[in-house]
């Protein structure tokens, strides 16, 4: 039912549930060249500050950072080569990035993404905050939000190689 | 701790994590005659008419819909038959509906149910929302609902032969 | 990647998960003394009541019972002896008692108990909710509760020898 089709990995976990560190330690764990290719946005100088530092700190980890908040799908093909691993953190900032684009079909973003991974040929590994398992929202933009961040899991579940699901730092594998 | 008493199966799973059509797949792949048990209330036209779009295109499908917002153990009995797969969805629905009639003792109900489950002969498919992982609702409601719909789920996860956690569109399997 | 340092056991569950019931399972199995950490605090007499009868309840059941709202690494101390099996309920209660002091720092209070664990003789089993899979809460302290929640959920499944994730009752094990 859900053969994998590309390379990719899916890393999805709640908020503070180490998915980030996770995923970062399984890109090292490849051995390849790593990127780091960040979705979210600076909206005011404390936070570019904040960026710039932690793109200090990956930088002398090894890590080569690219950002991109919405064509996610153009920037793994601009990056792609064999021998490197894109992690990509994450997929909610970015669903949020597009939910704010007039006039964006969120859901076809999102499958188009996922039909474009089996032409990679680097490892592509995205972090994703799963948002569903809570009450029902009572604001608008909220439900709408965890309804496009659910199908776009689905829509990467599908094509990953492999998925992990992370609680307390631990690691579930539910694919591959 | 976690004996089965029934065929019955429990699909768990966020919001638009693909729970509903891995359920489907699940029942279509018994090959029994499929019914499709729908507690869901239409509000008003626009939703009877979206109901109503559903039901047909499931009747192509090979589905036959029947629909009980409240007396589920009821309408399970009138249903059941061996060489019968039933589709009850959603509990989640059924328990907001239960919260809206007055004076209904809700847990009640659910335990009810679960313990009618037994003797059943067709094999009954649950799918619900897991909706207790988020932070504490402000609303009193809200509270009273996620209690109620917990406590459903442990009193037919215990009954139930199968349970699956549904994410991303991936199950895992937590009994059976 | 998470070796257990210690002979402990995180329960992490959501709101009517029965991962309480279970950890009282888990206890009870171990054959040990039972001794029953409370964190939680009575706001009023209601609440005084509630607890002194859930106290008397668990003492007819074999448990002893002993209430700490903050210095937990500190009771566990105390209580600690080789034969005992200590059943923390709950983190996240302790969390909130802790964000409610002021200038306490909550992740350092959190590091310095799990830090602690590996020296105690006694089996802990810690109780808790996970609750950072819904969506991000408007509320500001909802927010940085989650936060501490989830950093503390890190801190002690590192150290904890096992470490299960209930649903619906039912356990799934990941670490150990």
């Amino acid at each position: 039912m859900t053969a994998s089709h590309s390379r990719s990995i899916l890393v999805l976990g709640g908020a503070r549930s180490g998915k980030s560190r996770f995923a970062e330690g399984l890109a090292r764990d490849t051995g390849l060249d790593r990127f780091y290719l960040a979705t979210g946005r600076a909206w005011d100088d404390e936070m570019r500050v904040r960026i710039e530092t932690h793109k200090a700190d990956r930088a002398n980890d090894g890590w080569t950072t690219h950002e991109e908040p919405l064509d996610l799908a153009g920037a793994l093909k601009a990056l792609d080569q064999p021998g490197r691993v894109i992690l990509v953190d994450c997929l909610t900032l970015w669903v949020t990035n597009l939910m704010m684009e007039e006039g964006r079909a969120v859901d076809a973003d999102g499958a188009a993404l996922a039909a474009s991974l089996g032409e990679l040929q680097a490892t592509v590994i995205f972090v994703s905050n799963e948002v569903g398992l809570g009450i029902v929202p009572e604001n608008k933009m909220a439900r709408a939000f965890r309804d496009h961040a659910g199908r776009l899991h689905q829509a990467i579940a599908a094509e990953a190689a492999v998925v992990y699901f992370v609680a307390a730092g631990l690691p579930l594998k539910m694919k591959g």
